[in-house]
């Protein structure tokens, strides 16, 4: 067909060679094809460069051309905020979640809290109970991170026996990823004075759910944040607007918003949140507590649940990648429904326990394919098939969902999800 | 007073070794001192906890206790929409600009483009005439780069006589720091097929200013992007909504917003934009033409103009620094006028063409002082002072002001603007 050296398929099902895009042209011959060659007469001049165009703003928003990208949520029958909104992944490219955007799981809706009234307290197994507010707080110094937050039920949509029909954000969305500036937790400590008997911190939330967790202290010494800022702005309300506790690669719901109280303890405080919720249930009937970190992970955003090809030709496979653990070391690409596999290109940056995008050309023939990606990160961790990670875990197993996702794509376009 | 090594003062009035916040605890002996001691019951239980919190939304709102946090903007007199908005710096962290505070500059306002109409055409010295819509754009392989984009114009307030005492933002607020996700430019060109004479392209906007600027073929084969995508989700309107030129480290106009048309040309056109405006005046009577990079630069945005300090004891500066040239070498800081200085620490990421985030302790011991970064990036160039730039360029030379930003601290805490 082509014997340009780029075009060589690198494995099944029209998997082509990470470098095609790299190079900055794409191939002799082989173009997108989605263009159109213009005729001679330039576009009409557009109605927009007739008239003045709208003035400026304070603070913007976006284009009402965008409102259709939003995130999907749900509360529990019988309350207002006690649920989760979902990411919309699909949507989105690069590896910053907007802050409108941003995943959110709240236990008892979402406080309104003004910074001025409100309070960090320190206290518990320290030589000196300290008391903060934003301005005192604000004045320590601060630490920047891009760092991905997951909530610990994130894809749980594929634990139902039949795969559903929805979108990468639908199933996956409970992920986000934003710079979050903050003070860490060790300055505050160590001005505290831990005492030596102090192994483990409480850390409550001022909603009215008091969501509280324990958290050892060898992380809040290591690289624990109280975060005040997110992609540059302070926190949004339904991030823990004006104080969160940040734990980078461990699950999102022990990053408890809206921080009102860090108690130093002995031991761990077995809060309702760590006991009846958040502890992941064996086959055995005996349940694992404090299952902190995040596991190596990816999802293709594109193409991806509900999408539609395009017909028969060049695409660019995209989607993201992430590990509690660290960086990720590398994504592979299946196309053949895990018969062979590709590695893909990594956009820099990449960052320890933050999002990355990952992309791959293919050249889809038009047949029908199964769309897989496999991550590994810097310590070797491989996310396992679902069946793997099932066999494993027990059907009752309710966190940590980690699995490669299967995209089938059909011959007439249709991209859904799949069990593999 | 303290024989702590880390409190090593590195140089004049107070500062202190990057190292010292690093190490994750303070210095003995040596706390912020902002913190209250909280006596025996901890704080009453808040308002929030008492009450359900509100449920979620699909698109988020920031707290409205956040409503202060603007862009500073202003028009030209009689015109709607000819002017800038200005990143409000001394309000951020971290390195990403929110897409609703990201700086604005425009020639005849923002343009209302509904994306199922907007048309790019590539035309020229091509041998394919090509004309793109959003969707067949989105078709092409993307990539995401974290990088700034800065007016010619920025920091144009110190070419005053006297210093304006205003804001880090007011001053230096026409830089913002996105990432950007597009096609490269080099993959549309290499499919429309540019003749050997094509040496410039023309990129227009749809804008009612007609904005457009002359390019080198060089610099739009090497890693010139069509960006559609802003800090994850599609670009902004006042950035181009729904698809925007962007030069890594050029000047930010370059960028044309809302484009229409790239015109592969042999020379450059000679626009308006290019003859009349972003041209600088030198001191015989000639005019530089072409000045596209943006030159190493940083400014101290905590604390800054019109900041009050918290009273005497330990600081933390920050600021950003950015170079149209590559990454960040080194940030110095000096407490004295310039008279002595020290290394920052840099958080990571340092990226190419990049806002990077700059800290160092230090120890404010209640007297005067003066207060500048000194930025160096990779290739050794290095922000020059106020005096020896304008000695260089002289008064008439509007665009370009990149000298080291100096702010006055007095006894009383008050901040502010001073030239130096």
């Amino acid at each position: 067909m082509n014997d340009d050296p780029a075009l060589e398929a690198v494995a099944g099902n029209g998997l082509l060679h990470r470098r095609l895009f790299l190079r900055g042209s794409v191939a002799a011959g082989l173009t997108f094809m989605t263009a159109k060659t213009a005729t001679a007469a330039p576009p009409d001049v557009p109605a927009s460069m007739l008239v003045p165009g709208a003035g400026m703003s304070g603070y913007g928003l976006r284009s009402p051309h965008e409102d259709h990208v939003q995130r999907g949520f749900g509360s529990l029958p019988g309350t207002v905020g006690t649920g989760a909104s979902r990411t919309p992944l699909e949507h989105l490219e690069g590896i910053i979640t907007p802050g409108a955007l941003h995943f959110e799981r709240h236990h008892n809706g979402i406080p309104d809290i003004d910074p001025a009234g409100h309070r960090l307290l320190i206290h518990g197994l320290v030589e000196r109970p300290l008391i903060f507010d934003l301005d005192s707080l604000s004045r320590y110094p601060l630490v920047s991170k891009l760092q991905f937050i997951e909530c610990s039920g994130n894809s749980g949509a594929n634990n139902a026996a039949e795969p559903p029909n929805v979108s990468a954000g639908t199933i996956h969305g409970l992920v986000s990823n934003s710079q979050w500036t903050g003070v860490p937790l060790s300055i505050l400590l160590d001005e505290a004075g831990v005492q030596s008997e102090g192994r483990w911190i409480l850390a409550e939330g001022s909603d009215a759910a008091g969501m509280s967790r324990s958290v050892p202290m060898t992380k809040a010494l290591d690289d624990a944040i109280v975060a005040i800022y997110q992609n540059g702005e302070h926190l949004r309300p339904g991030n823990g607007y004006p104080m969160r506790l940040f734990l980078p690669g461990w699950e999102g719901n022990m990053s408890v918003k809206w921080l009102r109280r860090i108690e130093v303890t002995a031991g761990p405080t077995m809060t309702k949140d760590e006991t009846s919720k958040y502890s992941d249930l064996m086959p055995d009937g005996r349940s694992l507590l404090f299952t902190f970190p995040m596991e190596v992970k990816s999802v293709i955003t594109s193409p991806s649940g509900t999408n539609a090809m395009q017909g028969p030709g060049l695409y660019q496979i995209s989607g993201i990648a992430w590990s509690g653990a660290g960086r990720v070391g590398r994504v592979e690409i299946s196309a053949d429904d895990g018969e062979s596999w590709a590695e893909a290109a990594l956009d820099d940056p990449v960052l320890p326990m933050s999002l990355t995008r990952f992309r791959l050309p293919w050249r889809w023939d038009g047949g029908p394919a199964v769309l897989q990606s496999r991550a590994v990160d810097e310590t070797g961790a491989a996310q396992p098939t679902r069946t793997a990670m099932l066999a494993g875990r027990g059907s009752a197993y309710r966190y940590h969902y980690h699995a490669i996702q299967s995209w089938a794509v059909t011959e007439s376009g249709e991209v859904s999800n799949v069990y593999s």
